[in-house]
């Protein structure tokens, strides 16, 4: 199968956008049946992660956390583009994630959804996805 | 080869547990001599990491600063459920790793071990392994 | 195509080494059009990111960020072994990233390089590259 990518437009400067349902759908539509889905961010100051999608207040309070302990506009990055800490949290949470698929479905718990973190918006995004077969 | 799991129970809130031995089998049975493989965890409040295994302070370490910046309790989700610092730890360290394959072995370091980290136990958990091959 | 690896050595206790062009070389070298670059460091104290490489002050500013919050010395196992904070570092940083490749090139965004992050060095230390095609 092509690579397959999808946009989303972010609307705040820190948040988490539920992108299952798009990656989901690609799965489904590749007919893989059996294999290994990447979820692949190009940003610097985005990330992808695997949490909890139900209630919203565990996305409010992940990116609380990430607030708290890294301030915008008090590194040296900053005073060429006042995102470094949007860079530093991309770098902890990581700008991709691996999902087993099995039955032609993701192998998610019931608790886990994938979320796109923005960390530097409102801004146009990209989340590129590919699946790979197992025999 | 079809996908794999095991099952791992957890006796403390925290804890690391090592499953280096588990993951080697599999690779081992599979008889698949070079790829990648692919260690997920279906949970929302555990993860996986690949760290020291050889020292348990180690571990104590990581558990003691997770701890130390993400305290219990003072989140929004707790309202709901008093796990919320659970999910953020989650989201630090991810859900799953990678590990190259060759002549039927992981290519992991000396000081490298495979890390179920349990982060709002005691419970019964699930690891998946994947394999792909690589010609 | 066989595992493919590379050392790099570090100068500093703490420094984040650009190594892109080394990925992007095996990349080519493979002939592989379309498929998963895994970027893999077997080693504790040692992880590997994706983040910015052309403004350096990022990354002094994603280490300066660690060592705030991760000081040395203060750890259990700092009685064996004086790099506990570079366990904990690794961990949460992680040791392995993914990227898709398209057209034999490696889909990083205009702002995404890869860098090995030494945590304590300076050392010689080894980057396995492994790509997976896609059909």
């Amino acid at each position: 199968m092509p690579i397959k990518s999808f946009e989303v437009v972010t609307k705040k400067r820190e948040q988490i956008v539920d992108i299952t349902k798009q990656v989901e759908k690609i799965v489904k539509d590749s007919g893989i049946k059996q294999g290994i889905c990447f979820v692949f961010v190009p940003h610097a100051t985005a990330a992808v992660i695997i949490n909890e999608n139900y209630d919203a207040a565990v996305c409010d309070d992940i990116l609380t956390f990430l607030k708290q302990h890294i301030p915008q506009g008090v590194w040296k990055h900053d005073a060429i583009d006042n995102n470094a800490d949007s860079h530093i949290k991309s770098s902890l949470l990581g700008v991709s994630q691996v999902i087993p698929v099995e039955n032609g479905k993701l192998m998610l718990g019931t608790w886990q959804g994938i979320g796109l973190v923005e960390l530097d918006g409102p801004r146009r995004r990209k989340v590129i996805v590919v699946i790979t077969k197992i025999e």
